[in-house]
């Protein structure tokens, strides 16, 4: 398993900020090259846009301020890497060959730390500007894991996604804390983030639910953890 | 289809107060006669309890007000009939023969007018105290509607559940406004809401979102009909 209990590290394994629809579905039906999402979950991120650190983020200015902009623009505190499934990483399936795929992100990806992709084929790191590293692990989650926690030092690491990505996580009861942010839409089907996960749902309680206008934000944990507060403890 | 369109009625399909878990959950795994809910599915039910009109219902003084004591002290307002599956009548599963089974509700159900049971099997309506009338309905879903809408005159129809018995009449999108408690709680497995309802999911949109301490509460509402603004309007 991780390596973070055995060496007594107080890092976490997080997730923030991920979106739902109300059904459920962290993606829409279809999801191919054109519809990266599905169809339909493009709905389920524009919240983050809307936001003041989201338009930050892509370099605008203005937004929203309040519980939405709060969430996301803690997105990276404390965070010292990023994993993340393949699918996340980019649409390209099978070996990465002469590809120059580096991310949906462009040349500075708003991560500035070191990004695990889990994957079945080698390739070599991608430095990319601002501090972002793209490191490709053939070894499984744990070995993602691992070299997540070893590379985030004393800080915590996040699982980005996509939802298969952290339903492996979860399955294994190995994520700490769990943001969600339910959009209330209905995508009617896709691909879901609870699902199959088994007996590891009863290692979870949830520590938080709050409503802002455009959303309901939502913080599980792991049961027999310290919780921190949250934003509205 | 129902009646209703035809005969000009105003009158609604509403759900009200259906519990479902963080998950997505109606009732837990392993429903049985010892766990009609699953298990874990009464959590799914506590917070009824806790306020003052689930209380009252119950005969008991005290409880919360507030806005989960709003939602569930409007459950019956004018609603002129309900609709529910026979797993939520009780838990006989075949014909009726000599079973003088009543309902899990006492001799004075908390309904007071007319109840249409969806079977397969016939059975003679049994009047009990209080006004409730439960009818066996042997024709359908829309049978049970056509009677039911006939049933309540001008006022509305609710459809109690279960789970099974809702999702027949989303996938139909004859349901007009559900309102949904949702219960910030993962039961990891068991009988869905929103599963399987294919494109009739677009028929609906969410208007209204809101959070007490204990649940978040969402309604939902057939596009294109006239929307009342709820207790958040």
């Amino acid at each position: 398993m991780g390596t973070k209990k055995e060496e007594g590290s107080m890092s976490r394994l997080l997730v923030r900020n991920f979106s739902v629809s109300l059904d459920g579905y962290a993606a829409g039906p279809l999801q191919d090259l054109d519809h990266p999402l599905g169809i339909g979950g493009m709905q389920l991120h524009e919240w983050i846009f809307a936001t003041r650190s989201g338009r930050q983020m892509i370099g605008e200015e203005g937004g929203s301020e309040g519980l939405d902009d709060d969430f996301f623009s803690e997105r990276a505190s404390g965070v010292g890497a990023t994993i993340m499934g393949r699918n996340m990483f980019g649409p390209i399936r099978g070996p990465w060959g002469e590809s120059d795929w580096t991310g949906w992100w462009g040349e500075e990806p708003p991560f500035h730390h070191p990004v695990f992709v889990l994957t079945h084929e080698p390739r070599a790191p991608i430095e990319m500007l601002g501090g972002t590293t793209f490191y490709f692990v053939n070894g499984g989650t744990e070995a993602a894991l691992s070299a997540a926690f070893e590379a985030a030092g004393d800080r915590d690491v996040l699982v980005g996604g996509g939802a298969a990505t952290i339903k492996q996580y979860l399955r294994a009861s190995l994520i700490d804390e769990m943001h969600m942010a339910i959009v209330p839409v209905l995508l009617g089907s896709g691909e879901r983030l609870f699902d199959d996960l088994g007996p590891s749902t009863g290692s979870y309680r949830c520590v938080e639910h709050v409503c802002s206008l455009d959303l309901i934000h939502v913080r599980i944990a792991r049961a027999g953890r310290g919780v921190d507060g949250g934003l509205q403890g």
